[in-house]
């Protein structure tokens, strides 16, 4: 049971937005920007490395449902996405997607564990510099998000069937605030 | 030197918002309403809280420009500060601060680390559950802002009266976008 006064039948970071909307609000439109908006990284790889990152941090609510979104935007491709965060199997991602997946993780551990080398690595194959920003953003933002979610301890969905239907919204409508479309 | 081609002028995370300001703005309103917004907790206990967490992140721009706001928002009890981050002294601190400032460390640990007991801890000290929220997405939003700046190594000044003047500037006015107002 979440440890502040929330919506119980509402999950994750819905039922915190929808306990203060005046933070809720900035924090919806960072998800759609930067996962939706205009990006060289397309949304089925931002969504990867919101899932991995998530994944990480170990909170299932982020990891599940971002996974989920992933697989809906990764369509015939979406095997890479249990692959990569179930299995550590890169075999079937390109080495740019696997390189940035790596620095998204440094950047899980701490802003300050990336080194320069790490970024030469990346550069070496030709990754944009807005490549680099957007990966490390993604990667902070979860970090946010993560703890969010399990520092208040929200409600996470046991039944597979609830992230699958929340990947499918994310996919279709990007991060609208629950106020406008809820559940 | 930044990891991306930031202005090399410009320092942290006002460099970053100017080289893509599409998701520094709803940083920088995040920002505002988290810190300067209607709370139950003033701008000096919020800031505080944040450069808490960027201490505890080892991140020197964030600590070291939040502590500067706090310093200027306690005012007469500015010294607070400083015997928090850098002394761990608690002596001058209200128990319900010294409770929501471990609370806001454990969730830069990670959120899965806050436990009901930590909850059940603040709660008995009658802290309201808008309190024990505001302090754990400071605590997340700095989790955020810290591997932002340092991930992608952001310029960090080493003279301390650039951070009086960054203090005095987010203590009058908040946090501006830094295409409304430079520097």
């Amino acid at each position: 049971m979440a440890y502040i006064d929330v919506d119980k039948q509402v999950p994750g970071i819905r039922s915190l937005v929808l306990f203060r909307p005046e933070t809720g609000k900035p924090l919806y439109e960072l998800a759609q920007v930067l996962l939706r908006g205009t990006s060289r990284l397309s949304p089925a790889e931002r969504e990867l490395i919101a899932a991995y990152v998530s994944h990480r941090n170990e909170c299932g609510f982020c990891r599940d449902s971002h996974a989920a979104a992933a697989r809906c935007l990764y369509g015939d491709e979406r095997s890479v996405v249990d692959e990569w965060i179930f299995r550590q199997d890169v075999t079937h991602l390109p080495v740019k997607m696997q390189t940035l997946l790596q620095l998204a993780g440094k950047v899980q551990a701490g802003g300050n564990t990336v080194t320069p080398e790490d970024i030469a690595r990346v550069k070496a194959l030709g990754v944009h510099d807005e490549e680099i920003h957007d990966t490390v953003l993604i990667a902070a933002t979860f970090s946010l998000f993560n703890r969010y979610v399990d520092g208040l301890n929200s409600l996470t969905p046991a039944d597979p069937a609830a992230y699958a239907a929340m990947g499918e919204r994310l996919s279709r409508h990007g991060y609208v605030p629950p106020a406008v479309m809820p559940g």
